[in-house]
């Protein structure tokens, strides 16, 4: 049960708050959608997966399982994918330049000062450009803001792979306009 | 000088990246301005002091200095508050409701699943309600944003908290609409 009293405990994760607070579930919505499915030279499978790899790392389960479901539903790779980015990619074929721009995301979900100039050449060798090197800043740093509104409110998530399928693909092919 | 060629390389802290990607500073300064100057049962005061507290503890200087000055326009009290803050606020009085939910934002600082029930239930015997304790866990989850977006992009800040004066006064009095 999550730490304060919500309108629908059933709802899990962010869901629920959302609709208890919504004078900030618009903003918090808006901003989902612009980086994960807005215009940009960076995929929504490419975005969803570093979304989902920062929630891994700040151990969010429902941010996680939810995100790469989404991105399994873009890449139509199946919801193996989920514990791929767990264990770092292995099985998943990803450009060089997501590897680049996932290394930039993991030193932003410790501290932004942990980004150096080095990791960002390194991102510009493999052909990423300003924009995209910014929005993975701004998705890994956004990733930080949810994770932990979702587990500091204590709120509720199934538990197994397979319950997010259906809520991956809302993610991905209705949005986060409407929650 | 930041890690990405920006439109005004003058401009501080999360003001250029705002102006750099308008689509993604439309929601980041609409939900400032919702969790710090909308309509609250915590002022605005209280809640620029909760972001200024954890900016601090991400090690943000821009965040934490500029959100300092703006408590300290909020609250009349100069910016001795600024240092005070960094301290832990021996020197300036505050509630023991707002000290509790400080504790609470310190715990999601950390990560999300810090805060415990008896980290509830201390801010619910100093009177804090569920809206609060909402407020305060999306208010420190938002900086933890905030924080490596400015600093994982390499933003520049000015140095000296006199620095902050103004901008303290125009976050304040204005607010974050227009950037």
């Amino acid at each position: 049960m999550a730490h304060i009293k919500l309108l629908n405990e059933e709802l899990p994760g962010i869901v629920g708050l959302l609709y208890y607070r919504p004078e900030t579930g618009k903003p918090l919505t808006d901003l989902a959608e612009t980086l994960l499915r807005g215009p940009s030279s960076l995929t929504s499978g490419e975005r969803e997966i570093i979304a989902a790899s920062v929630s891994y790392w700040n151990k969010c389960h429902f941010c996680h399982t939810s995100h790469a479901a989404a991105a399994a539903a873009h890449l139509n790779s199946g919801l193996a994918l989920i514990d791929d980015i767990k264990a770092g990619l292995p099985n998943t074929p990803v450009s060089d330049k997501l590897r680049a721009l996932l290394h930039i995301a993991h030193q932003v979900q410790g501290n932004g000062k942990n980004v150096t100039e080095a990791d960002i050449e390194a991102a510009r060798e493999e052909g990423a450009t300003d924009i995209e090197i910014h929005d993975t800043v701004l998705i890994a740093a956004a990733f930080c803001m949810y994770n932990r509104y979702v587990d500091g409110l204590g709120t509720w998530a199934p538990g197994p792979n397979e319950a997010y399928a259906e809520m991956g693909e809302r993610m991905a092919h209705i949005g986060y306009g409407r929650f």
